[in-house]
Formats: structure tokens, C-alpha cells, sequence
């Protein structure tokens, strides 16, 4: 979960969730902000995002530096605005994933609780 | 799932979902609004609101009194706004996880399908 | 996945998703954009669009015809807006399950990989 409200943000950074909610298979690696998958399987992967007021974001669920699925915020007129996805991704032990920031620089994204990745293990493979 | 909108609704309040889609190991009590962990694990909680026309509101998962994540809908000119987030929480069996409405008086809630809550659990523990 | 926007929508047609990133039991059939179930069972399915900008859609998780979650996203002033929900639903085998516009003709759904239909068996029953 996001706690912290990010400002002024550049490309391709990864978003980062300070309070860790569950962790049970320690793939999740808060330092880095990002998950490391310990087993390969089948994986869901989801993350949510809140602008801050009048801001637009673009972020998205990268898998070893590839995109596979995008969120986009825009507030104005002092509003913000939030999104989310839900994904079922294949994933080789030891691959990582991430939520970063994309396509708009200088952004923002908010934090207490607004704004989450988290992921599970459906089934080894 | 929601199938009635709710107007006029105050702070820290359950929102009400009328219909039960599944609710296999019982946890889900329509007459509360909450769901009450049969089985101490990992859960997945996923919730989604909209708003009604041009009103704001945000909601919460509330894990025994406590926040661990919102919800922020905001319309405007006439437009209803959507917002949803999936995380992972460790329940212990008893443990109560609703939604609820937060900070924002007065507020209100679409039905119509568009507003839900779920939950399953992942593995007990 | 959807790589594709469409424009120009009708009412009660299956959203398109072109890019299919697991598909383990096979119950996703992209020549239709259906999913139809390979077992009976408890289910979770979530999906998420983005509209074109300034543009509204309505679209629905329809299982069997029936109409179970709808997601909406209504974008003005050269916004668009992103929507998801994830719902738990019970499956008997040859269910079907698909992502359909509805309630807004002539509608569009941007692709890049900003919507996305999702789905996975939580237990056979």
C-alpha cells in the first residue's frame, strides 16, 4: 500500500509502496519496490492509483521491463482521479515485476491507501 | 453487488450490497454489510464504487475499525466516476472487513451493479 | 489484453481482446472474445477499459446473457477515463462469460493494453 504521496516524478520509476500489508512468500522486496517472483507459476498482479489534484499519470504493470497492462489518471478542476487493473500473468521464478511510471513525466501519485500493487500465486508451475 | 443507490448516506457507514452473488463459506452477512472471516488466512478483498451524478465520495475497506484501503470517486458536469482496488490481507478467523463510506458527509452510492465487494480466501493459515 | 481501440460500438457486443497473456485452461476463446468455463466452479473475473477521449462507455461482465457487474467511464475536455471491477462468480461448465458494451451506442474502448478481461478458477465444485 501507498502511504506517502509521490510529486514530481520522472519516467520509468517504480512507484513505491511503503506499508506492506501481507508478504507471505517474501517476493515482495519494499526496498526496491519490487516483486521477485520466488516460484514460477501462474500469478495475479494488481495495482490501483490516485492522482494528486489536477495531475495525470500514466503507470504500468511491468513484467522484467516489459509493459503488460496500464492505468491512466487525470484530474482537473481540482479533482483527482483513480484507476486500477487486475491480471492473470505467467511468471518464471526469479522475474520481476513492478508498477512504474510511464509516457508523463514530472508526475505524481497519491498515497495513503489510494494507491496499491499486490499479487499471488495462483499455482506453481 | 449493488443493485440500489444510496443517497444522503453519512460517515463511517456500510455500504449495503443487496445482492449476493456467491458466498460459499458463509462469510459474506447481507443483514450487516459485512463479511466476517469463517477461516483465520490470506484473503483477497476487491471493491468497486461509483458515484451518483456529479457527487463525490470515498469509501473504504475497513479491516476491524481500521483503514487499509480507499476508495475516491468524484463526478462533475453531470458525470458519475468509478474507482475500484484488489488487495491481499491476512484475516484471522472472526476478523470483520466491510466498506465503508469515510470523510466525505452526506454522500452517495450507485447501484445498478455498477458498486460491488468481494472476497475470497487464498489459503488458510 | 486489448492492443486495439475500437470505435464506433454498438450496444451488446463482446469487447475485443486481441493479446491473451495466460490461458491455462483454454477457456478463452479469442476468436470470440468469450470465455467459456472448462469446469464448474467458483470463479474470479475482473476487467478494466479506458475510454476513447471524450468519450462514455458502459460495459458489463454478462454471464449467460445476464448482465452481472457494469463498469462505467465517461471522459470530457480531451480526458478519458478508466474503470475495473472484480467480482467472485459461480460457473457451471459451458458457462459463458464476456465483456460487452452496453446502454451507449456508437461507443469506442481504447486498447494499449489500458483494458483487459481476466479470469481464473478459484475452486472446482
Amino acid at each position: 500500500m501507498k502511504t506517502n504521496g509521490q510529486n514530481h516524478v520522472g519516467i520509468d520509476q517504480n512507484v513505491i509502496f511503503e506499508q506492506v500489508l501481507t508478504n507471505d512468500g517474501g517476493g515482495y522486496h519494499p526496498k526496491y519496490s519490487v516483486f521477485i517472483a520466488p516460484l514460477s507459476g501462474v500469478y495475479v498482479v494488481s495495482s490501483a492509483a490516485l492522482t494528486l489534484a489536477n495531475e495525470e499519470f500514466h503507470t504500468a504493470i511491468v513484467h522484467n521491463g516489459n509493459i503488460v497492462a496500464r492505468m491512466h489518471g487525470q484530474g482537473e478542476n481540482g479533482r483527482s482521479d483513480q484507476s486500477s487493473q487486475t491480471i492473470v500473468i505467467k511468471l518464471t521464478a526469479g522475474d520481476e515485476v513492478a508498477v512504474q511510471t510511464i509516457e508523463v513525466p514530472n508526475t505524481g501519485i497519491a498515497g495513503a491507501l489510494y494507491s496499491s500493487f499486490s499479487g499471488f500465486l495462483l499455482w506453481p508451475q
